[in-house]
């Protein structure tokens, strides 16, 4: 309730079309999107937040489908790191989405759901998406552009292609290129997906199936890559569920089972699985040098923003050593960047939990 | 050919009952092996070798399935560390399994397969079945028993629960329980075979069907556990598959995502769905310490083995840390126990590739 009070708008903006990286355009093209926190005169107190694989327009209202808060919730809000008595906050669900913004379930011009004829999309892609609403908003230059994960990734994109667009960039647990072994995990997602019969070519919409089972492991395999051994060790071990002694059977016997197989199942109630195909398919195709003939620092040729970086030792999805290989081609190109590797005990997701340690150089780097 | 002609025989025994951890008893078990060299008149040069998961008796052999060389035909041989000149060596199939020793597919006293009939059956009770092999052989003890991953964990359980059967144990890449992490990864394995409707509930042994879509996806997961992050940008990095340029598609555009394809159908071909099933099962339920609340040193309690332990630093899936964990409860159990942590690129398959380092230590410890 408090949460939801601190939004000021939660709107969607038509675009009539949008050029794609593939050479497609999309026509009719919606980007849900909320803000908090007011405008000021000179524009100049605009954040834009990206979020990341499986995140939302939701940052710090209530969840509509879920009802749980916003998934930044403990970021973002009056007198929170990113403050919205200060700050303009705007976030605004990914073009391939299905929160709002176009994507795979959207209805084509031809009335019926794009499915597997939605066009394949880039991170790059997103962020003109987000670049067209900042355009529509009249924000010239961003104060702050920020974002974890994937959403990491879009901030370093904007600041590859729309350098003059924002003063800071915030990129934490993110890479600049995805790697083999992520592209393997997403490429696992894609085929647990696609092997389920009922996600039918993608063409399940209104046939009273959906791949649910198929995204139930997508999701599962995908959430043990979010967490450290280390905290599946210490909030489950081989503690059992709900028992005493093993069943000697296939039932979810140890408690990292039985949550495991409620992530999956739960994920199925809130996402679209020809989203998580088009969105793991964009991350895996993200890889800033490729344009710049291998050369990473040249992605940032020129660049008038300053950055800040953040890792997280427990994050085996992205390790501290592809953030720093990411800080030394943002100094070889002469941006001013700040690095840090945080200590925190969660992986991957510790960019989203209770890390004070985030909160005070999320606080901090937009305070500069 | 040159390995075929090493094998003595290629056999199987046939057991009247097996009783298992469970509680249940098997009847009519069959154990499929193969042993190499000669048996010394005092029997005392016998080394029983214990496969991995998805392993099987053929360790020097060409598979009759694949057509390929034996999984260890590197190790053992004439002249190789597990010199088949000095050492009578056996191997079987684990029960459980797919290649001749009973599992979910063989055919129940009714007549019928078993498929989900059959009992849940622990990593004890595989050896259970090799040791009752021994007793048909004449072996009292053995010279060594060895194995990689849950290889190993078989020969940690013939030395916890048949001290006197096994004078050396030599333990590579595994562990003394299986930590949470990979339980979670065995439950995804798990749950993407029984979310193909085309495993039928396990009963789909001459239907024309096989779960095959699921357990390529548990393949596939699996196999990125296998391999180090390194290996696998060595090996593939971002590199494209046959075309230069993206797809735009959700082909197999990257090598890796190629090669992954390639891994989960082709294993599909030489491997029981239900078996995966099973055999992971048992995995998961695998932890020495747990009949000693929780003291993995009195598991080994007055052992008078020796040990030999490896672990590969690159290997996230049994990382070094859960090896030396075990060395500290064999020297606590005040067992003889040696320890090496060997460095190569290869990760968990490390103990399957070409490592010299390993063959040395073999070959060292066999002969101490």
């Amino acid at each position: 309730m408090a949460t939801a009070s601190i939004i000021t708008a939660n709107d969607v903006l038509t675009l009539p079309e949008l050029a794609l990286d593939g050479g497609q355009t999309l026509r009719d093209v919606k980007v849900a999107y909320e803000t908090y926190g007011t405008l000021a005169a000179d524009r100049g107190n605009a954040v834009l937040i990206c979020h990341a694989t499986t995140g939302d327009q939701h940052v710090a209202s209530t969840n509509p489908r879920t009802g749980r808060p916003g998934w930044w919730d403990r970021m973002v809000g009056p007198g929170k790191p990113i403050d919205t008595s200060r700050f303009f906050v705007i976030c605004a669900n990914v073009l391939g989405g299905c929160m709002g913004s176009t994507g795979p379930s959207s209805l084509a011009p031809d009335g019926q759901p794009y499915g597997m004829r939605f066009p394949v999309i880039t991170i790059r892609d997103m962020v003109r998406a987000q670049v067209a609403l900042l355009d529509a908003l009249g924000i010239e230059r961003l104060h702050t552009i920020a974002g974890g994960s994937m959403g990491g990734m879009q901030a370093l994109s904007l600041a590859s292609s729309w350098p003059e667009r924002a003063a800071r960039v915030l990129v934490i647990a993110a890479t600049g290129a995805m790697g083999a072994q992520n592209i393997a995990f997403q490429e696992v997602g894609r085929q647990a997906i696609m092997a389920d019969p009922d996600w039918q070519g993608g063409a399940y919409y209104g046939t009273g199936k959906a791949p649910d089972a198929g995204l139930a492991v997508a999701r599962m395999a995908a959430h043990i890559t979010y967490l450290s051994e280390t905290s599946l060790t210490e909030k489950f071990g081989r503690r059992l569920q709900d028992r005493t002694a093993k069943s000697f059977g296939f039932d979810a016997d140890f408690q990292v089972e039985s949550y495991l197989r409620h992530q999956g199942l739960s994920f199925t109630e809130r996402f679209d699985a020809n989203s998580y195909l088009y969105i793991t398919r964009a991350m895996s195709y993200f890889d800033l040098a490729e344009e710049h003939q291998g050369r990473l620092a040249d992605s940032f040729a020129g660049s008038p923003a300053r950055f800040c970086v953040v890792s997280f030792d427990s994050d085996w999805l992205y390790p501290t050593a592809v953030s720093r290989r990411l800080v030394h081609a943002l100094s070889a190109a002469g941006a001013p960047v700040s690095f840090v590797e945080l200590s925190a005990p969660f992986g991957h997701d510790s960019f989203l939990l209770d890390v004070p340690a985030l909160d005070r150089v999320v606080a901090g780097f937009l305070g500069q």
